[in-house]
């Protein structure tokens, strides 16, 4: 079955607030086994939400709509979806009780004539309560269509949809899509394509949608199926294939894993402890490790050596080093992991430097370039990185391939 | 004019992408003063995108499409508009050299052929160079219409849109959105509500809409005028007003000046240079302080002292406070703050100790308690924040009342 979502709301069309409830819902959707091919957004207008709906209605089978439930003028929903389907509206009794409860409940010293409204309903609608507000959702089904009315508010239609409207749904579609994510590192998004190309074409179930993240690619793997164990089935040999395909670069395929999270569970592994010796990123690796709760077992400190008299003074980089090479060179990279290492007493020690940009760039070290040291027990070294992006993403890129740089060196690790 | 947005992209359909573009896109058009009446999401399919312009051509203006112009195979946005506005396409010299630049730039071993796929433009469309990445922006002029075809990444798109794009549409409006952003510190989202709602009652030219950020709240205050000028003395008053009303919790009224930005320009007015002492925010803290190019100037280094022997050793808090009160209390708190400022040889200097969460909170200490110290010359004072977010959330809450905190002591300096 097909499902479509409109989302109702100036607020939106103007950009004042993101729309996250279409994403919520298009997951969702996606969970309970619907296709979906148009979203739409549309504001406060009744003749343009009616041909809107419409359109909708001829081309899928379920609609979400949401917002424009509420009280007031605007709010024109409801009104406008019970008229395309010809059905009058009348005053539900539950509900104006409900509506009544929840004033009370609150503690409401005034309660508009206005909020009455958000008591009527479509004939045949099957209302759903709203647990934290007053507009309920409804469900209308006339001739083999389905429209779906949820409230704007995130607080109140993801709870309505996970208590009444999947379970609804769920009942109505055999089967539901699964996925599992396939993270790769060191390889870009052009070349991963390449790679995989074979795999995409041929696809029908599971597929492979790749996704471009900084320094990361992600590939998601989804299969149709009518449970979680079935699913895993379809999935495998594909799993199996990319695992072949991209080695190493893998670093997880569970979809909730981070790298930051993979490298503490490596360092936890190997019973090492990492710290950072940072430059441009000032502090913004180390705040990433800290991301993973329990970081703590791994880490105990790390160096912010943003001049170079703090590279001497903190981590002990000779001012020879500094003076013949730049403090954006190979061997202040390597000075720094070495000396972070030793001050803070770890066995795993990352650095970082170089020209984030836009200013401090020469035509010998231009803006993103880059160096990073990896020291892990007795091994020691250093990388060369050139990022063309702006002072935030070369910060971004170096972080993400100070962790990556990490990961390899910690995988030698017997 | 009458614009409208066209997202492509199965991976936004899909709900695995927060349409963010979209809310960016509708801001901006709204600043340019083009009204917009729908917002469309599209996947990867031909037929259907298809379909897509046409409709939004038939009732719109200008359509802007983001996304599906990159090398692969389901990157098919701009050949589809082509098709439909029936125009043949050409290899681009110009744009062919610059991703071949591009490559070279970021040292690239394999250059896939597919890359070359985005060197192909529309016969009489307008190339927009894309420095951060390979695929051009493009705008198509055919019929009194307009197709505006713009990257999907989000770091792309933006550029383009404030170097090429607000730049090419202002110049077809005579009357255009201005604004100016005043950002609130120290004052939550429904207080400032409240203490602005008579001016939010009354307007019109100017709007005020309020923005929530993590510790801050912006005001955005918008008119419609003629010129810069015209604008600027519409607004003038409701800008005094604000002035007024919220005093030294405003930061600037400037737009693009971020808090650190802020911050920077303190140190360097009063001729200070900061360190930062960080436990739970490792690090994001001082990072964020670089964000601004010529940080140097004010920040050489800084401690990430997450272990309690990192905050002896490091800064030499001393064991018996670490002892009697533990790491997450005031007078840990202060003793970070004036260890790092000595050690650094800085005249102020910012500590941050707390519970992060999820794990680590008790009954006495629970989760989101943060101790932050800050010392600007001879002054040290700390105080207790109780933050109720996430993980990620409850540092983030940390590093803004970090910087706001430091900002109230500097502003005291003569």
């Amino acid at each position: 079955m097909i499902a479509e979502i409109v989302t109702v709301g100036t607020e939106i069309l103007m950009g004042n607030i993101i729309n996250t409830n279409a994403a919520y819902l298009a997951k969702k959707c996606a969970q309970v086994g619907l296709d979906m091919y148009h979203q739409t957004v549309i504001g406060d207008n009744k003749e343009r939400l009616r041909e809107t709906i419409k359109t909708a209605l001829d081309r899928s089978d379920i609609i979400f709509l949401t917002g424009g439930l509420g009280p007031t003028d605007d709010d024109i929903t409801k009104e406008v979806t019970a008229q395309v389907f010809g059905l009058s509206l009348y005053e539900d009794t539950h509900t104006k009780e409900r509506i009544e409860d929840y004033f009370q409940n609150i503690k409401a010293k005034i309660v508009t004539n206005n909020n009455w409204k958000q008591a009527l309903v479509p004939e045949g609608a099957f209302v759903v309560d709203n647990h934290n507000g007053t507009a309920p959702g409804l469900i209308i089904e006339e001739k083999g269509k389905m429209a779906i009315l949820l409230p704007g508010p995130p607080g109140e239609l993801k709870p309505m949809m996970e208590e009444a409207i999947i379970p609804y749904l769920e009942k109505k579609q055999p089967e539901k899509f699964y996925s599992q994510m396939v993270k790769v590192l060191s390889v870009g998004e052009s070349r991963v394509e390449t790679l995989i190309k074979d795999l995409i074409e041929k696809q029908s179930n599971p597929t492979i949608a790749p996704y471009a993240k900084i320094g990361e690619v992600h590939l998601r793997v989804t299969a149709k199926a009518r449970d979680a164990e079935e699913a895993k089935q379809l999935m495998a040999p594909i799993i199996k294939e990319l695992e072949e395909r991209f080695g190493d670069n893998i670093y997880t395929t569970k979809e909730e894993v981070t790298l930051e999270e993979e490298i503490v569970r490596l360092l936890k592994e190997k019973n090492l402890k990492v710290t950072f010796a940072e430059s441009c990123t000032a502090g913004l690796l180390a705040g990433r490790l800290v991301n993973v709760p329990g970081a703590s077992s791994v880490f105990e400190e790390g160096f912010i050596t943003y001049s170079n008299e703090a590279k001497n003074k903190m981590i002990g980089v000779s001012t020879n080093t500094l003076e013949a090479h730049g403090a954006v060179s190979h061997e202040t990279a390597k000075e720094m992991a070495l000396g972070a290492a030793k001050k803070a007493n770890a066995e795993a020690a990352v650095s970082i430097t170089g020209i984030a940009g836009p200013q401090g760039g020469t035509k010998e070290k231009p803006v993103g370039l880059v160096y990073i040291g990896v020291k892990v027990l007795d091994s020691i070294e250093t990388r060369e990185y050139h990022f063309t992006g702006n002072r935030t993403k070369n910060r971004e890129s170096a972080v993400v391939k100070g962790l990556t740089f990490l990961r390899e060196r910690l995988l030698q690790v017997k």
